[in-house]
């Protein structure tokens, strides 16, 4: 079969011709590929930046956001067969750990992450595992969601958390309306009836915000801090969505949270720097995030099948790899860009 | 003033010139009475049902469920001042007390209830409290919400506690979609993206129903415990909300709830009578509601001022109140009758 | 091997010499059975009560409560190797439908029971599966704790949830202080500050909720709603663990909770019988439990590890089981009779 | 009457004799001072840490953990009467916010703080308010609880929560066993089943640790990471209580913090400084910590009544004042140092 694979890092991705997966496990589960989508996490990959923490050994295949048909089964797989139209939770988890047996699943202690440290979903078929299938509702295909495997699921996380604190008309920032932040918008709009505060250094996605249905936006333009204090009377946020989290996001974020509020880490990239001071003096909360559960990606599938959560996406045949991969690295990808096999 | 008085059950009721209500506490409350519902709760006080339960002596003011404008305020009051447009908490509450300290101030051990057991809204004032004021919004009038005071506030309390547990298509099966059931049903729909399964004996009843968001709507003919069952794979559904708690509806609803599922208990007349082998055999659940707190009647003006909670009314000035009560013992009041000094 | 069955109903149990089990799925987990409670189910197992329920075919293997050593296991298995000590949650489940994925495994929808509905533990060895497998502390034996593998896991449910509402000095009102009860009050003890009010008929049993931590103990003569309302304030207790579940027990407990409490009802015979206005105008609570979760199963397992809960035993030889069920039939047995192949 | 002024700052108390305070409003509430508590913050008070925040008219009583009798009431006061044993909570609150009406009066908008911003209670009365007293248990002086009023309430709070989420077991490491660290370890021996493991640089520290119920305990040596990840195989806590917050504590903290796990900032001086990639990646939580509420201070009076929660003073005639301060100072008080008219 084809399959996109790391060659090298700070090389061109290449198409190959591999041999199809097989069931080794009781089950294993291998899906026929209906998209891929192509995350910004893939051209990192590519810098290197993930290769001192996975030690994934070269050629492999990337792809970490998959959606598709089952294909063929393992000997004990009873929740799907042959034919489901699926999409694909990103983590192969064991499911006997105590994190698994709690339903946490992502922070199963005996994990793998195909596309990022094994074989990934940049091919014709792909290996995975019984419990990482979530069945699609008639109404939606693979290429709708595929992107919602990882991006979209991250963001369901931790909106979700949110809107179980939020009462109506609490204030809740998001910072940041790219892939992520206009997901975490649709579910916290479908969920809550929190007041939402959308910032963006880009008017486009603030424009799209606005139609997803924030009720204020603010341009991120250096006066964002004053802006959310002037909505909420000088008070600030009950809580903060950062899909950002560098560029200053956090410390902007925090000048606009409210005693007592709760601020919402999912973007990345500087420091969390706060006296303990402040933490104390006003009770301030930080919550990690990390993409989410199965479960979770079975309430974000039901969002998308009632239709209030949508994504924007741009298709490249499988063999157009490259192309995607461009068009991301220069900001040209309108929503998100999936592979078709 | 005017007030609107019981003078003896089984008699109808009489407008008398009464003095207006006097400052004497530093939380007191003088209000102008903008709007007062009329509730069916009124035509259970004439027929002498409350009577043994408050020994309220004759005459007094009826009506509990009471918006206006602030006229008079006692010394220790800060929070309104003389013209704030308010809605009225119903219950008088000590603010001392464990529960009032636990925020669950409708468990108050020093509590009264002005229009059941001491002077009501039927008036052109009313004496209350300052912990009884919810300011209203711009774009909210006494007589858009007055209604909402009491029997929109049973149901917010009922359904944000259902909504907390509630995922993305979990079935919460509304049964009653009367004055009470079509406010939670628009409460559901602001603040889950639960799939509502909506019950009613009456068919325009449902019509308004699936205008308001119901995703499906049942009428109750008899066949409506299989037709739940046949949405449900089978199952039931996470939750009943039971606006109606008589004439054979809880053992209908247990009989639609799901394993582990919890049924709210707001409307009654009937008993729950359930084998105690079903309950843990199925782990089912359930809940009592009781009105709501202060901040639940602040969240549902901020869901009313968000347009997302709307009340139908028929408006009579308060001379005619007893049009009013004969149309609500006709059942002839489409939504919510309302009195307008 | 020798395996004690149900061969009829209404009949003697019988040992008789069967095949040893056998690995055929990949999950599967063969246990040389160290111990197995003899339960009051098995009385009504033999009664016929369950036959209806389950449809088992006889002859079977009884025994439900089992903790042993691990003997063989399946190609899949992981989390435990041949010669590991473990006690086994009761249910077998699927770990793939949404409640298994959720950690509340107790409502699998594809589920068997050994011992109920298949062979059981009263047998030189069970299969199982490694989702059952939990592993034992250095300090504990099979023969310790067998008999918490349903009963006691059953009150670590309950009790476990009731413990999470409780605040420092709330009363919480343990109905029967015997097989489960006593566990009951020893995990309150363990994770809550309530204060325990223990109500039993039988002063023995008191004796031992006293020597366990019982703040107060109540005989249970007929004014025990009397006694309790007294020891509140009138105000009765904010929750009530039901161990018994019959004989007037729903009645004189719901008359001994009070307003916004929870009633987590365990044992079962009786009906509750409530009218709705009474839950609505207290706004009380009924909860059902159910067996608990493999998670649950762990945190006894940590509480008998570090000696906070303690189940008084009487061991009999397997060969002598008619003696354990006739002791048991007769109520000679001193805590939990557990029979050693 | 006699009271304790700050007089300046960098400069000693001076006692003065002063007009005794006067009810002015519905709700004050004069008590009879019978223990105040000497706390380090008075210290900083005294260097003039506070002066900026407070702006504080000098000069003026300090003195803001206090503990008497009720001597005189406001015109609306219910709950309590002179004569009565009191603890006082430590903030003025209005009980007419929304924060106040959530039962989270720490975060009142409106709110004065005896003995920092406005006269304490160091002097032989004090004016509070009737929503600040606590009455004691039959079995508690004001002599045994007064330093429990601020420091051990915020240990109180912040344990509290922590016990809400561990489950049996579960490693909590408690950083600090001084004033408030103490007491933290005996509310979480009362309220929960965690493992304990308690880290200070002080070896006598430990001892009482020991003694209050720690399971574990560790000298802050250097190596305390290590130990902490050996006790917890490599994967760290599921909570940390940091009652240091200073000198390298955060760092080392969140080193110990198990994926998924929660840390509670109780002390404070350092910075928390964090990559948001760790935060994500192992979706660790930070939950600032602010006193406790009025409910709080009841649960902690429980503790108190109930044996659970002890405090060694060392007591020191209101007169000695300076002689208590210098011993602070000097860390020559065993327990906390508490002021008796």
């Amino acid at each position: 079969m084809r399959a996109v694979q790391v060659v090298g890092y700070h090389e061109d991705l290449q198409m190959h011709e591999v041999p199809e997966p097989t069931i080794s496990g009781p089950w294993d589960v291998i899906v026929k590929i209906g998209a891929a989508g192509v995350c910004r996490t893939d051209l990192h990959i590519l810098e290197g930046q993930w290769a001192p923490k996975t030690n994934v050994p070269l050629p492999y295949t990337i792809g970490h956001e998959n959606a598709g048909w089952v294909h063929e089964v393992g000997s004990a797989v009873t929740n799907v067969q042959p034919g489901d139209k699926v999409i694909l939770h990103p983590i192969v988890t064991c499911g006997l750990c105590r994190a698994c047996r709690l339903g946490d699943d992502v922070h199963c202690e005996n994990q793998r992450f195909p596309g990022i440290d094994c074989d990934g979903g940049y091919a014709d078929y792909l290996l995975t595992s019984a419990r990482n299938c979530v069945k699609l509702a008639d109404n939606l295909e693979p290429a709708d969601v595929a992107a919602l495997a990882d991006a979209g699921l991250t963001a369901q996380h931790a909106a979700a958390k949110a809107a179980k604190r939020l009462r109506p008309g609490d204030f809740c920032v998001v910072i940041g309306a790219g892939g992520l932040g206009h997901i975490g918008i649709q579910v916290m709009k479908a969920m809550s009836a929190a007041t939402l505060v959308v910032l963006d250094a880009n008017p486009d996605a603030l424009a799209l915000a606005k139609q997803l249905g924030a009720d204020e936006t603010i341009l991120s333009d250096g006066s964002q801090v004053d802006a959310v204090l002037g909505l909420t009377g000088g008070k600030g946020a009950e809580a903060i969505l950062d899909f950002v989290g560098e560029g200053g996001a956090t410390s902007q974020g925090i000048a606009m949270l409210r005693r007592a509020g709760f601020y919402y880490v999912i973007g990345y990239g500087e420091n969390i720097d706060v006296p303990t001071i402040d933490v104390i003096s006003t009770e301030k909360n930080f919550i990690g995030n990390l993409v989410g559960s199965y479960t979770d990606l079975q309430d974000l599938m039901v969002l998308a099948a009632q239709g209030k959560v949508k994504l924007h996406t741009q298709q490249y045949k499988l063999a157009d790899f490259q192309q995607a991969i461009d068009d991301l690295s220069a900001v040209k990808v309108r929503g998100r860009a999936i592979l078709i096999p």
